[in-house]
Protein backbone atom coordinates (compact mmCIF):
# COMPACT_ATOMS: atom_id res chain seq x y z
CA UNK A 1 0.00 0.00 0.00
CA UNK A 2 2.07 2.79 -1.18
CA UNK A 3 0.84 6.23 -0.73
CA UNK A 4 1.48 6.37 -4.94
CA UNK A 5 -0.46 9.95 -6.80
CA UNK A 6 0.87 9.73 -10.25
CA UNK A 7 -1.36 7.25 -11.25
CA UNK A 8 -4.41 9.32 -12.36
CA UNK A 9 -5.97 8.89 -15.70
CA UNK A 10 -8.58 6.07 -14.77
CA UNK A 11 -11.84 5.49 -13.61
CA UNK A 12 -13.37 4.66 -10.14
CA UNK A 13 -15.18 1.08 -10.56
CA UNK A 14 -18.03 0.36 -8.84
CA UNK A 15 -20.58 -2.37 -8.00
CA UNK A 16 -23.55 -0.18 -8.57
CA UNK A 17 -26.77 -1.45 -6.68
CA UNK A 18 -29.84 -1.04 -8.81
CA UNK A 19 -32.48 -3.59 -7.12
CA UNK A 20 -35.36 -2.62 -7.75
CA UNK A 21 -34.29 1.01 -9.44
CA UNK A 22 -36.03 2.21 -12.34
CA UNK A 23 -33.77 2.03 -15.33
CA UNK A 24 -34.28 3.66 -18.25
CA UNK A 25 -33.14 2.21 -21.69
CA UNK A 26 -33.53 3.75 -24.86
CA UNK A 27 -32.65 2.06 -28.22
CA UNK A 28 -33.45 -1.74 -28.95
CA UNK A 29 -30.97 -3.17 -30.93
CA UNK A 30 -28.02 -4.89 -30.27
CA UNK A 31 -26.10 -2.88 -27.87
CA UNK A 32 -29.14 -2.59 -26.14
CA UNK A 33 -29.69 -6.19 -25.99
CA UNK A 34 -26.42 -6.16 -23.80
CA UNK A 35 -27.09 -3.25 -21.33
CA UNK A 36 -30.81 -4.91 -20.76
CA UNK A 37 -28.53 -8.03 -19.91
CA UNK A 38 -26.34 -6.53 -17.60
CA UNK A 39 -28.97 -4.85 -15.86
CA UNK A 40 -31.12 -7.23 -15.39
CA UNK A 41 -28.55 -9.31 -13.83
CA UNK A 42 -28.68 -6.47 -10.79
CA UNK A 43 -32.51 -6.93 -10.48
CA UNK A 44 -33.46 -3.68 -11.72
CA UNK A 45 -37.08 -2.34 -12.93
CA UNK A 46 -36.43 -1.53 -17.16
CA UNK A 47 -38.24 0.31 -19.09
CA UNK A 48 -37.10 -0.06 -23.12
CA UNK A 49 -38.15 2.54 -25.21
CA UNK A 50 -37.90 1.94 -28.86
CA UNK A 51 -39.89 1.67 -31.84
CA UNK A 52 -40.69 -1.81 -32.50
CA UNK A 53 -38.50 -1.96 -35.89
CA UNK A 54 -34.99 -1.46 -34.42
CA UNK A 55 -35.72 -4.20 -32.07
CA UNK A 56 -32.66 -7.01 -31.84
CA UNK A 57 -34.19 -11.10 -31.66
CA UNK A 58 -32.52 -10.78 -28.08
CA UNK A 59 -34.18 -7.70 -26.72
CA UNK A 60 -37.24 -8.71 -27.87
CA UNK A 61 -36.84 -12.30 -26.16
CA UNK A 62 -36.04 -10.24 -22.63
CA UNK A 63 -39.15 -8.21 -23.44
CA UNK A 64 -41.11 -11.08 -23.29
CA UNK A 65 -39.74 -13.18 -21.14
CA UNK A 66 -39.07 -10.94 -18.21
CA UNK A 67 -41.59 -9.55 -15.73
CA UNK A 68 -39.33 -6.56 -14.88
CA UNK A 69 -39.88 -4.80 -18.27
CA UNK A 70 -41.66 -2.82 -19.36
CA UNK A 71 -41.67 -1.92 -23.46
CA UNK A 72 -43.04 0.81 -25.05
CA UNK A 73 -42.96 1.21 -28.85
CA UNK A 74 -42.06 4.62 -29.87
CA UNK A 75 -39.32 7.08 -29.75
CA UNK A 76 -37.87 8.91 -27.03
CA UNK A 77 -40.61 11.53 -25.37
CA UNK A 78 -38.77 14.35 -23.47
CA UNK A 79 -38.61 14.83 -19.70
CA UNK A 80 -41.80 12.95 -18.95
CA UNK A 81 -39.99 9.89 -19.90
CA UNK A 82 -37.12 10.61 -17.02
CA UNK A 83 -39.94 11.12 -14.22
CA UNK A 84 -38.47 8.30 -11.12
CA UNK A 85 -35.62 7.32 -13.61
CA UNK A 86 -32.51 6.22 -11.56
CA UNK A 87 -30.54 5.58 -14.20
CA UNK A 88 -30.62 6.13 -18.16
CA UNK A 89 -28.75 3.89 -20.48
CA UNK A 90 -28.97 5.16 -24.21
CA UNK A 91 -27.69 3.30 -27.53
CA UNK A 92 -29.25 4.84 -30.46
CA UNK A 93 -27.70 6.13 -34.21
CA UNK A 94 -29.29 9.38 -33.25
CA UNK A 95 -26.00 11.61 -31.57
CA UNK A 96 -28.11 14.44 -31.16
CA UNK A 97 -30.86 13.03 -29.93
CA UNK A 98 -28.62 11.19 -27.58
CA UNK A 99 -26.73 14.37 -26.92
CA UNK A 100 -30.22 16.23 -25.97
CA UNK A 101 -30.98 13.03 -23.21
CA UNK A 102 -27.49 13.46 -21.86
CA UNK A 103 -28.06 17.14 -20.99
CA UNK A 104 -31.25 16.31 -19.59
CA UNK A 105 -30.37 13.91 -17.02
CA UNK A 106 -27.34 15.78 -16.09
CA UNK A 107 -29.98 18.57 -15.26
CA UNK A 108 -31.98 16.39 -13.11
CA UNK A 109 -28.54 14.58 -11.81
CA UNK A 110 -29.77 11.18 -13.14
CA UNK A 111 -26.70 8.81 -14.27
CA UNK A 112 -25.95 8.39 -18.11
CA UNK A 113 -24.43 6.29 -20.41
CA UNK A 114 -24.62 7.35 -23.75
CA UNK A 115 -23.31 3.98 -26.11
CA UNK A 116 -20.29 5.28 -28.23
CA UNK A 117 -20.40 9.09 -26.79
CA UNK A 118 -17.74 9.17 -24.10
CA UNK A 119 -17.89 12.52 -23.19
CA UNK A 120 -21.44 12.28 -22.33
CA UNK A 121 -21.33 9.20 -20.38
CA UNK A 122 -20.91 9.38 -16.35
CA UNK A 123 -19.60 6.03 -16.63
CA UNK A 124 -18.70 3.24 -18.90
CA UNK A 125 -19.17 -0.64 -19.56
CA UNK A 126 -16.67 -3.20 -19.65
CA UNK A 127 -16.51 -6.88 -20.23
CA UNK A 128 -17.81 -8.48 -17.31
CA UNK A 129 -17.24 -12.30 -16.07
CA UNK A 130 -20.41 -13.76 -14.11
CA UNK A 131 -20.05 -16.99 -11.54
CA UNK A 132 -22.90 -16.68 -8.77
CA UNK A 133 -21.74 -13.89 -6.51
CA UNK A 134 -18.23 -13.18 -7.88
CA UNK A 135 -18.50 -10.46 -10.90
CA UNK A 136 -15.34 -9.11 -12.61
CA UNK A 137 -15.19 -6.17 -15.16
CA UNK A 138 -12.40 -5.93 -17.68
CA UNK A 139 -12.42 -1.87 -18.53
CA UNK A 140 -9.51 -0.57 -20.76
CA UNK A 141 -11.12 3.05 -20.09
CA UNK A 142 -12.81 3.10 -23.33
CA UNK A 143 -9.19 2.45 -25.40
CA UNK A 144 -9.79 -1.21 -26.69
CA UNK A 145 -13.15 -2.80 -25.72
CA UNK A 146 -11.53 -5.72 -28.31
CA UNK A 147 -8.69 -6.48 -25.64
CA UNK A 148 -10.80 -6.34 -22.59
CA UNK A 149 -12.64 -9.21 -24.42
CA UNK A 150 -9.08 -10.80 -24.93
CA UNK A 151 -7.97 -10.60 -21.51
CA UNK A 152 -11.81 -11.55 -20.02
CA UNK A 153 -11.11 -14.90 -21.64
CA UNK A 154 -7.35 -15.37 -20.52
CA UNK A 155 -9.24 -14.45 -16.70
CA UNK A 156 -11.83 -16.52 -17.01
CA UNK A 157 -9.29 -19.71 -18.00
CA UNK A 158 -7.58 -19.05 -15.00
CA UNK A 159 -10.46 -18.54 -12.33
CA UNK A 160 -10.33 -21.38 -9.40
CA UNK A 161 -13.18 -23.86 -10.27
CA UNK A 162 -15.46 -23.22 -7.72
CA UNK A 163 -14.77 -19.66 -6.97
CA UNK A 164 -18.28 -18.44 -7.14
CA UNK A 165 -19.79 -21.41 -4.63
CA UNK A 166 -16.89 -20.96 -2.75
CA UNK A 167 -18.06 -17.49 -2.09
CA UNK A 168 -21.77 -17.89 -1.79
CA UNK A 169 -20.78 -20.21 1.10
CA UNK A 170 -18.05 -17.77 2.70
CA UNK A 171 -21.49 -15.14 2.21
CA UNK A 172 -23.81 -17.52 4.35
CA UNK A 173 -20.88 -18.11 7.43
CA UNK A 174 -20.45 -14.14 7.02
CA UNK A 175 -24.05 -13.47 7.38
CA UNK A 176 -24.32 -16.29 10.37
CA UNK A 177 -21.12 -14.98 12.20
CA UNK A 178 -22.81 -11.02 12.10
CA UNK A 179 -25.81 -12.30 13.88
CA UNK A 180 -24.17 -14.27 16.65
CA UNK A 181 -21.73 -11.29 17.20
CA UNK A 182 -23.20 -8.16 15.52
CA UNK A 183 -22.45 -5.05 15.58
CA UNK A 184 -21.09 -2.53 12.61
CA UNK A 185 -17.25 -2.14 13.12
CA UNK A 186 -15.65 -1.67 16.73
CA UNK A 187 -13.93 -4.39 18.26
CA UNK A 188 -16.10 -7.13 17.46
CA UNK A 189 -15.91 -5.61 13.94
CA UNK A 190 -12.03 -6.22 13.84
CA UNK A 191 -12.32 -9.44 15.61
CA UNK A 192 -14.99 -10.85 13.16
CA UNK A 193 -13.04 -9.52 9.97
CA UNK A 194 -9.84 -11.13 11.22
CA UNK A 195 -11.08 -14.51 11.74
CA UNK A 196 -12.89 -14.74 8.13
CA UNK A 197 -9.31 -13.81 6.78
CA UNK A 198 -7.75 -16.56 9.12
CA UNK A 199 -10.49 -19.19 7.05
CA UNK A 200 -10.40 -17.57 3.83
CA UNK A 201 -6.45 -18.18 3.98
CA UNK A 202 -6.21 -21.39 5.41
CA UNK A 203 -8.85 -23.22 3.97
CA UNK A 204 -8.63 -24.05 0.09
CA UNK A 205 -11.39 -22.99 -2.63
CA UNK A 206 -12.21 -26.10 -3.09
CA UNK A 207 -13.14 -26.90 0.89
CA UNK A 208 -14.92 -23.71 1.60
CA UNK A 209 -17.08 -24.61 -1.54
CA UNK A 210 -18.23 -27.46 0.54
CA UNK A 211 -19.09 -25.56 3.38
CA UNK A 212 -23.00 -26.96 4.50
CA UNK A 213 -25.42 -25.63 7.16
CA UNK A 214 -23.59 -28.87 9.36
CA UNK A 215 -20.49 -27.81 9.15
CA UNK A 216 -21.21 -23.62 8.92
CA UNK A 217 -22.63 -24.49 12.58
CA UNK A 218 -19.18 -26.55 14.08
CA UNK A 219 -17.33 -24.01 12.72
CA UNK A 220 -19.15 -21.04 14.74
CA UNK A 221 -19.35 -23.03 17.89
CA UNK A 222 -15.97 -24.60 17.89
CA UNK A 223 -14.34 -21.89 15.89
CA UNK A 224 -15.16 -18.69 16.38
CA UNK A 225 -16.40 -18.99 20.13
CA UNK A 226 -12.70 -19.89 20.81
CA UNK A 227 -10.77 -17.87 19.01
CA UNK A 228 -9.44 -20.32 16.32
CA UNK A 229 -10.09 -21.66 13.09
CA UNK A 230 -10.99 -25.70 12.89
CA UNK A 231 -9.30 -27.51 9.88
CA UNK A 232 -11.82 -28.72 7.67
CA UNK A 233 -11.94 -32.09 8.99
CA UNK A 234 -12.48 -31.11 12.44
CA UNK A 235 -15.97 -29.86 11.58
CA UNK A 236 -17.19 -32.72 9.58
CA UNK A 237 -15.77 -31.84 6.55
CA UNK A 238 -14.59 -35.17 3.62
CA UNK A 239 -11.40 -33.46 1.96
CA UNK A 240 -11.89 -32.97 -2.10
CA UNK A 241 -9.84 -35.12 -4.85
CA UNK A 242 -8.25 -31.98 -5.95
CA UNK A 243 -7.60 -30.84 -2.42
CA UNK A 244 -6.33 -34.44 -1.09
CA UNK A 245 -4.09 -34.82 -4.27
CA UNK A 246 -2.90 -31.71 -5.28
CA UNK A 247 -2.44 -30.19 -1.79
CA UNK A 248 1.19 -30.60 -1.90
CA UNK A 249 2.08 -28.98 -4.97
CA UNK A 250 0.88 -25.78 -6.52
CA UNK A 251 -1.43 -25.73 -9.77
CA UNK A 252 1.81 -24.57 -11.78
CA UNK A 253 3.72 -27.29 -11.09
CA UNK A 254 0.83 -30.29 -12.14
CA UNK A 255 1.63 -29.81 -15.99
CA UNK A 256 5.77 -29.63 -15.29
CA UNK A 257 5.78 -31.97 -13.64
CA UNK A 258 3.18 -34.51 -15.80
CA UNK A 259 5.78 -33.66 -18.27
CA UNK A 260 8.96 -34.72 -16.52
CA UNK A 261 7.17 -37.90 -15.95
CA UNK A 262 6.05 -38.37 -19.68
CA UNK A 263 9.51 -37.34 -20.58
CA UNK A 264 11.54 -40.00 -18.17
CA UNK A 265 8.72 -42.87 -19.32
CA UNK A 266 9.32 -42.35 -23.47
CA UNK A 267 13.01 -42.08 -22.91
CA UNK A 268 13.26 -45.44 -20.89
CA UNK A 269 11.29 -46.98 -22.90
CA UNK A 270 13.36 -46.04 -26.28
CA UNK A 271 16.67 -47.10 -24.48
CA UNK A 272 15.66 -49.90 -22.49
CA UNK A 273 14.40 -51.62 -25.87
CA UNK A 274 16.77 -54.80 -26.61
CA UNK A 275 18.90 -53.74 -29.56
CA UNK A 276 17.94 -55.93 -32.71
CA UNK B 1 -25.21 -14.48 -25.82
CA UNK B 2 -28.57 -16.21 -24.42
CA UNK B 3 -31.32 -13.98 -23.31
CA UNK B 4 -30.65 -15.82 -19.78
CA UNK B 5 -33.17 -13.70 -17.18
CA UNK B 6 -32.68 -16.09 -14.42
CA UNK B 7 -29.19 -14.71 -13.21
CA UNK B 8 -29.75 -11.84 -11.14
CA UNK B 9 -28.75 -10.95 -7.40
CA UNK B 10 -25.83 -9.46 -9.20
CA UNK B 11 -24.72 -5.77 -9.17
CA UNK B 12 -23.89 -3.31 -12.46
CA UNK B 13 -20.22 -3.35 -12.65
CA UNK B 14 -19.39 0.57 -13.72
CA UNK B 15 -16.03 2.41 -14.68
CA UNK B 16 -17.37 5.74 -12.73
CA UNK B 17 -16.09 9.19 -14.39
CA UNK B 18 -14.65 11.47 -12.02
CA UNK B 19 -12.12 13.62 -13.94
CA UNK B 20 -12.29 17.22 -12.11
CA UNK B 21 -15.33 15.74 -10.45
CA UNK B 22 -15.66 16.65 -6.65
CA UNK B 23 -15.62 13.78 -4.33
CA UNK B 24 -15.99 14.18 -0.72
CA UNK B 25 -14.59 11.91 1.90
CA UNK B 26 -15.67 11.55 5.50
CA UNK B 27 -12.85 9.92 7.66
CA UNK B 28 -9.15 9.54 7.59
CA UNK B 29 -8.79 6.36 8.55
CA UNK B 30 -7.37 3.39 7.03
CA UNK B 31 -10.29 2.44 5.11
CA UNK B 32 -10.56 5.91 3.96
CA UNK B 33 -6.87 6.26 2.36
CA UNK B 34 -8.01 3.43 0.23
CA UNK B 35 -10.63 5.51 -1.38
CA UNK B 36 -8.26 8.26 -1.23
CA UNK B 37 -6.33 6.24 -3.52
CA UNK B 38 -8.51 5.06 -6.17
CA UNK B 39 -10.26 8.21 -6.46
CA UNK B 40 -7.20 9.75 -7.15
CA UNK B 41 -6.88 7.41 -9.90
CA UNK B 42 -9.65 8.78 -11.24
CA UNK B 43 -8.41 12.22 -11.44
CA UNK B 44 -11.14 13.77 -8.83
CA UNK B 45 -10.56 16.74 -6.77
CA UNK B 46 -11.24 15.31 -3.14
CA UNK B 47 -12.00 17.25 -0.01
CA UNK B 48 -11.32 14.78 3.07
CA UNK B 49 -13.35 15.94 6.46
CA UNK B 50 -11.70 14.44 8.96
CA UNK B 51 -10.20 15.48 12.87
CA UNK B 52 -6.43 15.39 12.72
CA UNK B 53 -6.14 12.87 15.21
CA UNK B 54 -8.22 10.16 13.08
CA UNK B 55 -5.86 10.90 10.22
CA UNK B 56 -4.26 7.25 9.12
CA UNK B 57 -0.42 7.82 8.15
CA UNK B 58 -1.44 7.32 4.64
CA UNK B 59 -4.23 9.60 4.53
CA UNK B 60 -1.71 11.96 5.50
CA UNK B 61 0.59 11.08 3.17
CA UNK B 62 -2.11 12.19 0.15
CA UNK B 63 -2.69 15.38 1.76
CA UNK B 64 0.81 16.08 1.94
CA UNK B 65 1.75 15.57 -1.65
CA UNK B 66 -1.14 15.66 -3.87
CA UNK B 67 -2.95 19.53 -4.87
CA UNK B 68 -5.90 17.40 -5.54
CA UNK B 69 -7.15 16.87 -2.02
CA UNK B 70 -8.26 20.13 0.16
CA UNK B 71 -8.44 18.74 3.91
CA UNK B 72 -10.83 20.34 6.65
CA UNK B 73 -9.31 19.16 10.21
CA UNK B 74 -12.67 18.74 11.70
CA UNK B 75 -16.09 16.67 12.14
CA UNK B 76 -18.85 16.61 9.45
CA UNK B 77 -21.04 20.10 9.22
CA UNK B 78 -24.09 19.24 7.80
CA UNK B 79 -25.75 20.17 4.10
CA UNK B 80 -23.22 23.14 3.98
CA UNK B 81 -20.47 20.60 2.99
CA UNK B 82 -22.46 18.87 0.59
CA UNK B 83 -22.61 21.76 -1.84
CA UNK B 84 -21.23 21.42 -4.75
CA UNK B 85 -19.97 17.56 -4.77
CA UNK B 86 -20.56 15.24 -7.03
CA UNK B 87 -19.76 11.80 -4.83
CA UNK B 88 -19.88 11.32 -1.18
CA UNK B 89 -17.72 8.10 0.59
CA UNK B 90 -18.04 8.50 4.08
CA UNK B 91 -15.27 5.90 6.36
CA UNK B 92 -16.55 6.85 10.09
CA UNK B 93 -17.52 4.79 13.43
CA UNK B 94 -20.24 6.90 14.26
CA UNK B 95 -23.45 4.54 12.38
CA UNK B 96 -25.63 7.17 13.25
CA UNK B 97 -23.30 9.90 11.74
CA UNK B 98 -23.21 7.88 8.75
CA UNK B 99 -26.96 7.28 8.23
CA UNK B 100 -27.84 11.08 8.83
CA UNK B 101 -24.96 11.73 5.80
CA UNK B 102 -26.32 8.80 3.56
CA UNK B 103 -30.16 10.50 4.10
CA UNK B 104 -29.03 13.79 2.65
CA UNK B 105 -27.03 12.09 0.06
CA UNK B 106 -30.04 10.59 -1.22
CA UNK B 107 -32.52 13.86 -0.88
CA UNK B 108 -29.37 15.66 -2.78
CA UNK B 109 -29.25 12.77 -5.67
CA UNK B 110 -25.48 12.20 -4.78
CA UNK B 111 -24.28 8.99 -4.78
CA UNK B 112 -23.31 7.87 -1.67
CA UNK B 113 -21.31 4.69 -0.17
CA UNK B 114 -20.74 4.61 3.44
CA UNK B 115 -18.01 1.88 4.56
CA UNK B 116 -19.66 -1.36 6.67
CA UNK B 117 -23.26 -0.54 6.07
CA UNK B 118 -24.58 -1.93 2.74
CA UNK B 119 -28.15 -0.50 2.77
CA UNK B 120 -26.27 2.49 3.07
CA UNK B 121 -24.29 2.60 -0.49
CA UNK B 122 -25.44 2.95 -3.96
CA UNK B 123 -22.44 1.11 -4.82
CA UNK B 124 -19.78 -1.46 -3.59
CA UNK B 125 -16.39 -1.41 -3.79
CA UNK B 126 -13.97 -4.11 -4.92
CA UNK B 127 -10.42 -5.50 -5.07
CA UNK B 128 -8.47 -3.81 -8.00
CA UNK B 129 -5.77 -3.99 -10.41
CA UNK B 130 -4.27 -1.83 -12.40
CA UNK B 131 -1.92 -1.85 -15.52
CA UNK B 132 -2.27 1.54 -17.10
CA UNK B 133 -5.34 2.20 -19.24
CA UNK B 134 -5.99 -1.72 -17.62
CA UNK B 135 -8.53 -1.98 -14.93
CA UNK B 136 -9.66 -4.88 -13.62
CA UNK B 137 -12.73 -4.98 -10.69
CA UNK B 138 -13.18 -8.30 -8.80
CA UNK B 139 -16.52 -7.76 -6.54
CA UNK B 140 -18.23 -10.57 -4.20
CA UNK B 141 -20.97 -8.35 -3.94
CA UNK B 142 -20.26 -8.04 -0.05
CA UNK B 143 -19.98 -11.78 0.10
CA UNK B 144 -16.44 -12.44 0.85
CA UNK B 145 -13.86 -9.02 0.54
CA UNK B 146 -11.09 -11.37 1.86
CA UNK B 147 -12.01 -13.99 -1.30
CA UNK B 148 -12.12 -11.38 -3.41
CA UNK B 149 -8.40 -10.61 -2.48
CA UNK B 150 -7.49 -13.74 -3.02
CA UNK B 151 -8.67 -14.42 -6.52
CA UNK B 152 -7.24 -10.91 -7.85
CA UNK B 153 -3.79 -12.39 -6.79
CA UNK B 154 -4.34 -15.14 -9.27
CA UNK B 155 -5.79 -12.80 -11.91
CA UNK B 156 -2.76 -10.83 -11.39
CA UNK B 157 -0.16 -13.65 -12.45
CA UNK B 158 -2.50 -15.06 -14.80
CA UNK B 159 -2.49 -11.32 -16.90
CA UNK B 160 -0.45 -11.61 -20.11
CA UNK B 161 2.78 -9.82 -19.02
CA UNK B 162 2.19 -6.35 -21.67
CA UNK B 163 -1.68 -5.87 -21.82
CA UNK B 164 -1.64 -2.81 -20.52
CA UNK B 165 1.31 -1.56 -22.77
CA UNK B 166 -0.35 -2.73 -25.64
CA UNK B 167 -4.24 -1.72 -24.51
CA UNK B 168 -1.95 1.84 -24.67
CA UNK B 169 -0.72 1.51 -27.97
CA UNK B 170 -4.31 0.07 -29.38
CA UNK B 171 -5.91 2.91 -27.52
CA UNK B 172 -3.68 5.49 -29.58
CA UNK B 173 -4.32 3.87 -33.03
CA UNK B 174 -8.13 3.77 -32.41
CA UNK B 175 -7.86 7.89 -31.70
CA UNK B 176 -5.63 8.15 -34.97
CA UNK B 177 -7.98 5.76 -36.86
CA UNK B 178 -11.23 7.98 -35.87
CA UNK B 179 -9.22 11.30 -37.14
CA UNK B 180 -8.45 9.55 -40.10
CA UNK B 181 -12.34 8.19 -40.52
CA UNK B 182 -14.61 10.00 -38.23
CA UNK B 183 -18.09 9.77 -37.51
CA UNK B 184 -20.18 7.96 -34.71
CA UNK B 185 -21.30 4.74 -35.55
CA UNK B 186 -23.25 4.16 -39.06
CA UNK B 187 -20.91 1.91 -41.57
CA UNK B 188 -17.54 4.26 -41.22
CA UNK B 189 -18.41 3.13 -37.53
CA UNK B 190 -19.11 -0.76 -37.89
CA UNK B 191 -15.89 -0.55 -40.47
CA UNK B 192 -13.98 0.57 -38.12
CA UNK B 193 -15.15 -1.63 -35.59
CA UNK B 194 -14.50 -4.56 -37.50
CA UNK B 195 -10.76 -3.38 -38.71
CA UNK B 196 -9.62 -2.50 -34.98
CA UNK B 197 -11.50 -6.51 -34.45
CA UNK B 198 -9.15 -8.40 -36.95
CA UNK B 199 -6.07 -6.62 -36.07
CA UNK B 200 -6.82 -7.04 -32.20
CA UNK B 201 -6.94 -10.99 -32.83
CA UNK B 202 -4.44 -11.65 -35.63
CA UNK B 203 -1.50 -9.61 -33.25
CA UNK B 204 -0.14 -10.86 -30.02
CA UNK B 205 -0.51 -8.74 -27.74
CA UNK B 206 3.27 -8.48 -27.32
CA UNK B 207 3.02 -7.43 -30.89
CA UNK B 208 0.69 -4.66 -30.34
CA UNK B 209 2.74 -3.35 -27.26
CA UNK B 210 5.75 -2.48 -29.60
CA UNK B 211 3.56 -0.27 -31.88
CA UNK B 212 5.23 3.08 -32.28
CA UNK B 213 4.27 6.14 -34.71
CA UNK B 214 5.49 5.37 -38.01
CA UNK B 215 3.84 1.31 -37.15
CA UNK B 216 0.63 3.10 -36.82
CA UNK B 217 1.36 5.15 -40.04
CA UNK B 218 1.95 2.23 -42.07
CA UNK B 219 -0.78 0.30 -40.65
CA UNK B 220 -3.31 3.23 -41.09
CA UNK B 221 -1.70 3.91 -44.89
CA UNK B 222 -1.65 0.16 -45.73
CA UNK B 223 -3.88 -1.72 -43.55
CA UNK B 224 -6.78 0.78 -43.00
CA UNK B 225 -6.83 2.44 -46.53
CA UNK B 226 -6.51 -0.81 -48.26
CA UNK B 227 -9.47 -2.99 -45.99
CA UNK B 228 -6.72 -5.71 -44.81
CA UNK B 229 -4.27 -6.09 -41.53
CA UNK B 230 -1.17 -6.20 -42.44
CA UNK B 231 1.74 -8.72 -40.93
CA UNK B 232 3.62 -7.02 -37.61
CA UNK B 233 6.85 -7.39 -40.33
CA UNK B 234 5.11 -5.68 -42.99
CA UNK B 235 4.76 -2.65 -41.01
CA UNK B 236 8.30 -2.58 -40.16
CA UNK B 237 8.22 -4.16 -36.29
CA UNK B 238 10.27 -6.59 -34.96
CA UNK B 239 8.89 -9.61 -33.36
CA UNK B 240 9.72 -9.88 -29.48
CA UNK B 241 11.54 -13.11 -28.04
CA UNK B 242 8.06 -14.34 -26.88
CA UNK B 243 6.58 -14.00 -30.08
CA UNK B 244 9.61 -15.41 -32.13
CA UNK B 245 10.19 -18.41 -29.88
CA UNK B 246 7.18 -19.17 -28.99
CA UNK B 247 4.53 -18.37 -31.65
CA UNK B 248 3.63 -21.99 -32.50
CA UNK B 249 2.98 -23.26 -29.26
CA UNK B 250 0.60 -21.71 -26.39
CA UNK B 251 1.83 -20.60 -23.18
CA UNK B 252 -0.01 -23.44 -21.57
CA UNK B 253 1.94 -25.84 -23.64
CA UNK B 254 5.51 -24.69 -22.67
CA UNK B 255 6.05 -25.71 -18.79
CA UNK B 256 4.72 -29.37 -19.16
CA UNK B 257 7.24 -29.23 -22.49
CA UNK B 258 9.99 -28.39 -20.97
CA UNK B 259 9.28 -30.57 -17.97
CA UNK B 260 9.01 -33.47 -20.34
CA UNK B 261 12.63 -32.26 -22.03
CA UNK B 262 13.88 -32.23 -18.10
CA UNK B 263 12.65 -35.63 -17.97
CA UNK B 264 13.88 -37.25 -21.12
CA UNK B 265 17.57 -35.84 -20.13
CA UNK B 266 17.46 -37.15 -16.73
CA UNK B 267 16.81 -40.68 -17.56
CA UNK B 268 18.90 -40.73 -20.41
CA UNK B 269 21.71 -39.75 -18.59
CA UNK B 270 20.88 -42.18 -15.71
CA UNK B 271 20.16 -45.00 -17.95
CA UNK B 272 23.55 -44.52 -20.27
CA UNK B 273 26.04 -43.93 -17.45
CA UNK B 274 28.67 -46.56 -17.95
CA UNK B 275 27.67 -49.73 -15.34
CA UNK B 276 30.50 -49.97 -13.01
Amino acid sequence: MAANVDTGGGSLLLAWQLKDKRVLIVGGGDVASGRVESVLAADALITIISPDEGLHPLTKRYIKSSDRIIYHDRVFAGLGDLVAVDMVLTAVDDVEKSREICDMCRALRIPVNVADIPSSCDFYFGSQIRDGPLQIMISTNGKSPKLANIIKKKIELSLPFNAGEAIKKVGELRTRLKERAPGVGGDVGRRRMRWMVDLCTSWEMDDLAMLDDEMIKKLLDDGWENNRVPKMEDVGGKQTRTAIGMHWMSDALVLPALGFLAGAACTAFVLQRPHP
